[in-house]
């Protein structure tokens, strides 16, 4: 994040898949062409969630960030995957989501509404 | 379920709290009135979740049902806690729901589309 | 608990061993005299966290009592001890403790103030 | 510690947040103003936890120093944590706590009074 | 089995789906036609493995039995989760499969050649 | 034990083989001959392994009795099993193993010198 | 891997030992002559596992390699090790195995048909 | 190890403590005069068990050396924790100890009779 790198914090970040065609395309890129919709997600899906792994299992703590544009369900099972392995969790989440993550934001280690902010939890464990 | 129950399969269900506006003052009910919603939200879901444990603790396998009308964010967070800890998951969604599902589908043991799918896998246990 | 029965909740409790004198005592009791207090305490506390060990693997959820008296350095202990074996725990304590159990508290499942109101969370686990 | 290294032990020592002002107003200094002591007490908690969690991840070894001035149910809490997660485990703390942190003690490696004994201890894993 | 009951002993025995032609038909069968032998095929291991994981969970122990017809890496798969998890294991295997079945022997806890011996080593357990 | 039942303890005791010329033969009895003594102990030895692996898996403690006659290795690694999977142990030893015991000693939970004095132990879990 | 070196991916790869003929002698080379076939491939096995177990250890992921040569009943094992311990897993098999490998197949994280695809997933990772 | 370093195998060696005069002294030399024997030895035991913890927690494999000398319960605990940690484990033991180490050796992934062949299985490693 620009915001860590700017406040000097030696931190490496690694990322889910963002860029979403990719993401979406990637089943069928490294399997070839797939029986129907149901099929290229469940190939695609597969690989993201392969590389979701290995990347978490060398993180020390977790970042999930929640917006109003998708239903981010991969970002609620990352996010407790984090949880149920230990690895201390930071929401990062609108006002208005408050009531639909409310239970999620309970089990986190700390929940935030802005980039700053978590900047700032991050910052606090060198202080 | 009553399906379950109709093919004469002895099994016991619990469930999650499904009485919504139970689910959402229980944490006032018993605690007394918070300062805002973000409060009020936390104390009800501090609750919900502990019992969701206790019964989650205890069951053989997990089932989970979504559907359009909720983000279910906190079925996604139990539905993970299942995969994480072992427990044999079925997820039940409907067709339109492939793909914002993908990713926690390809973790889950078994996705089906209709209850009387999931009540089949369950009587396959026994065959 | 009396509290619980009275609501008809099928529940079993047991306890850490409450009676004092007998709990400060059991070691030399069974071991023998010991050359000094700390040898004494180090020989009862053996016993006691044995005994609390044998019960705690088999409670499904750990209620831990906070009050002004003691220290209670061991209650601190056991309920530590019953969130990292992901036992659902809740905690009761008086308001004038809130800050000193601030961290316990967070990790807990819930907090509450008075053995009512732990009651009634046991109550809605099967509501 | 100073001691360790004037002995010339290279060690790296991490530490929950010792800045007591600091550590009370973690919580309002990034999520903003608390609708009261209890709110204030459970954000500035849930960061500090955060912080100690990241920190004792990473940590071999770890030290619990005891002492007459708080309740430090936060120190009996990480100690058991560490006990609970195989990190060996030493107490620090004076004659008169005996009694009180007997339980504790019990389950730890290794129990000391002083800094002193406890750098002893750490320089004998290399002797 | 049969030689279990005709001594005396009180276990219960669970099995893999061993009617093969329901155990490859299954997918198909609960949920719909598939695009593909590799599809129909991994549908049907989806239920499989669900149903096996159900079982073997409740399992104190498990027998593995090797033969000549088929490949078995799903028999070999089990035994291992059962190695992993910590579930004693008896493999049964004929004298022909000794050298390919070495390592996996190796880390079962028995290895006999008969069911009548894996009986035997059942029959053991209660003397 | 005779004492246990004596004092009312609803508890059930299962033990290691305790015949040592069952236990010493009951590899030949169910593999048939071995080439040698090594492979004649390699072959009773996976078998003892075997049958205290699913009694310990069923116990709620575990006490091990140390006398002068043999050099007990597996009742220290059965011992040591117990403390690694939280199952609480007694040991009982006489005054003459204190320092062979010293360190095994220090991790059980309790270490007794007479079997009457680990009843002792058991009685005070209901007390 | 050539094909991951030749896309600059800075992986170090393991490999269980793939000189036939030394995996099978190392046992006798050892530990001397043994007395038979059965012995032979035990003293084998023993070393091979150890071995496979110390560098699966400290892998990241796991690629498991099946072809129509041998039973590979070594490979399942391995690769079942790699999924129970949350190792992410790459299966490569070409098309005529897949029946065969559909349950250890719906386990795995991805399965591909060639050493291309795996290295295409390995790429994966870091774009 | 000698044998190692001249067979140019690139590994760090950490041992319990050998020098048996200060293992048996150092719970007094730092704790201050104990009351008695069995004190002393728990003194001792304690700094001991914990330096072994320390150590063996980095070590990624476990060499148990035992002899004809002492009774080495010590040995066989750590041994037996190498196990239950999943670090794999050698075991080296004269042939007149094949009887009396029969059950752990059963559970070690190697058993030999020299230090010259344990070093053989280190160096199999990277072949």
């Amino acid at each position: 994040m620009k915001q860590a790198k700017d406040k000097g914090l030696s931190l490496d970040f690694v990322y889910p898949q963002t860029e979403h065609d990719l993401s979406d395309a990637i089943g069928e890129q490294i399997l070839g062409e797939q029986p129907g919709d149901y099929y290229r997600d469940e190939a695609a899906s597969a690989i993201n969630n392969f590389r979701t792994t290995v990347l978490m299992e060398k993180a020390d703590m977790v970042i999930a960030l929640f917006g109003d544009q998708y239903r981010q369900w991969n970002t609620a099972m990352d996010a407790t995957t984090a949880i149920n392995k230990g690895k201390p969790l930071i929401i990062i989440r609108p006002k208005n989501l408050i009531h639909a993550l409310k239970e999620l934001s309970n089990k986190a280690n700390v929940t935030v509404e802005t980039v700053e902010q978590a900047v700032q939890v991050l910052e606090y464990i060198n202080q």
